[in-house]
């Protein structure tokens, strides 16, 4: 059976089998946003993420130093996804030969200086020479005190998101018609009927750098967080992970879906729905979490907990059934 | 500035001068064989490794399997040659989509198999799609009380090895021949004036099997080691390496320097001279260590560490300078 057939998640599950006899040091394993192992007196997180040139990223519109800063923040982002603090960070790098050192330099200086801003240690890694396209390979570990997991998620908690969605998967879409026009016709047919020339940069620049240099927040306070995951694939996609992993159901409200007005502006000038890429979009790297309903929190409350069964209900008070799909084409990458 | 005219060498040293701030919990940084990082009451170790299709493997003579093992393999290699125990492996994989979901579960059983072998837990990783042939990056975590870098040699030691060099290059240039006789004309020129027809497959297949899984082997006592390095460049870029960061030079004895007998028959009959082979072959994941001349030990006493300078001696007692050259055509790599 070739790979195509079987996907992604496929894969992972079938070699997940293979992968079973964990020792107990090992506190969560594969299928969460990072592992973690007790050390001692300590806990420490694994996380690690490929980025394929042509795969995840597209150098005709990410410059090196976004590539470097998104590289690591896609990382940190796992790490808070955890509850925990990032610390260091390992890098392996395939380079192909005419790629200029100058780049390289500018990538280094986007991993730089995110590491900068959240305390994180380049610690080491390996560097190869790439016949097929920049590769970048990260390792980030961080520490923690208390787990949280994807998988404590009771019926009854509410559920939170840190902050807007739909930002990062729009930013990709002007991004692609922006490089299209200059290159091909590739998203000439999706797009022609959207009226892009008459936006505002001022509400598509901040869409386009949520894309390009996403920002990880940590929550200030887990203490009463009962599961938590970043939302990388997407709010349905993420939402039914914690549901998979809690054994539980969920409700979202599609008026609670916080959209941020660059988005809803724009989605306006487009005639598409906002909501539907702060559903489906993904790269939104902002924290999913479940908690007691009547937490104090800055954090949108979205929805509920419930014992089975995954619905959004629209404006109108309709309940639908939701499925963890999406928009394959809004992103880089099938993966 | 290309990188191909800086080479590997040179962009990490460009890399290390951006990344100084090293936190003091991190004991030994990048340009060791692992990372070692203090947490609380225990120390950790890191080693990452890339391996691409085309530059670090040909998967015309190396199976799923045994490209598995052997990616375990050199991570393993790299934890004791910091005097570490293996424990944790982080698997990120990039699969083109028309290859066999069999063939990467054979990929999984090699590395299965050593990680049973060495009790390493597979503990993580990512999955993608690359349009780029096969790409494998490996994150290995170890522990250990002691750490043993490249840079504790004192003039005085003696230099040792733990098992015979230049099997693995010679077993690569066999399998190079082989596929280039089924393949192309590739290695017709380097390879006409010798003997392959000739040779023993008793002789020929250890020395490939030592290329394709080779069997990483700690030491048992470490308290007497002074510095200690695993051998995947070759012999004299390795020992360089610990001259580098011990600021001390070495002497060796080409008469000392281990030799299999396969390697000798084979390289008799090919009219070459093996010790070149074991001198700049690579990828023979045998430890390189210093230690005092006195210590009992089964390993390997091949020279001695001396205040300053590099040199060779001959079987006619001739002392002649070395520099830190491997023979990059016995490679699949230049890095």
């Amino acid at each position: 059976m070739q790979l195509s057939k079987i996907g992604e998640f496929g894969l992972i599950e079938k070699l997940l089998k293979k992968c079973k006899n964990a020792p107990p040091e090992i506190l969560t394993g594969i299928g969460d946003d990072a592992a973690a192992i007790k050390q001692g007196n300590k806990k420490i997180l694994i996380t690690t993420d490929m980025l394929l040139e042509g795969i995840h990223f597209d150098l005709s519109f990410t410059t090196f130093f976004q590539l470097g800063y998104k590289f690591l923040a896609v990382n940190i982002s796992d790490i808070f996804a955890m509850g925990g603090n990032p610390k260091y960070f390992f890098i392996s790098i395939g380079v192909p030969k005419n790629y200029k050192s100058e780049d390289i330099g500018e990538l280094y200086s986007g991993i730089l200086k995110i590491a900068g801003k959240f305390g994180v240690a380049i610690a080491g890694g390996d560097t190869c020479e790439s016949r097929q396209g920049l590769i970048l390979s990260g390792t980030l570990i961080g520490n923690t005190d208390k787990i949280i997991t994807r998988a404590g998620a009771r019926a009854g908690d509410g559920i939170f998101v840190t902050g807007t969605l739909g930002d990062s998967s729009m930013g990709l879409m002007l991004l692609k018609k922006q490089a299209s026009e200059a290159r091909s016709q590739e998203f000439k047919d999706k797009t022609r009927n959207l009226k892009f020339k008459t936006l505002n940069p001022k509400n598509v620049l901040p869409l386009i750098k949520k894309h390009l240099m996403p920002e990880p927040i940590p929550l200030e306070n887990t203490s009463k967080i009962t599961s938590m995951i970043d939302i990388s694939d997407g709010l349905l996609i993420d939402l039914s992970h914690i549901c998979d992993k809690s054994m539980v159901g969920a409700v979202i409200c599609k008026d609670k879906i916080p959209v941020s007005k660059e988005l809803a502006y724009t989605a306006k000038v487009l005639g598409t729905d906002p909501v539907d890429f702060a559903l489906k979009g993904g790269e939104d790297y902002v924290l999913l979490f479940t908690a007691p309903q009547d937490m104090k929190t800055t954090a949108f409350k979205i929805g509920e907990i419930v014992k089975s069964g995954r619905f959004i209900i629209d404006e109108k008070g309709r309940k639908t059934k939701f499925k963890p799909e999406g928009y394959e084409h809004f992103k880089n990458s099938n993966s």
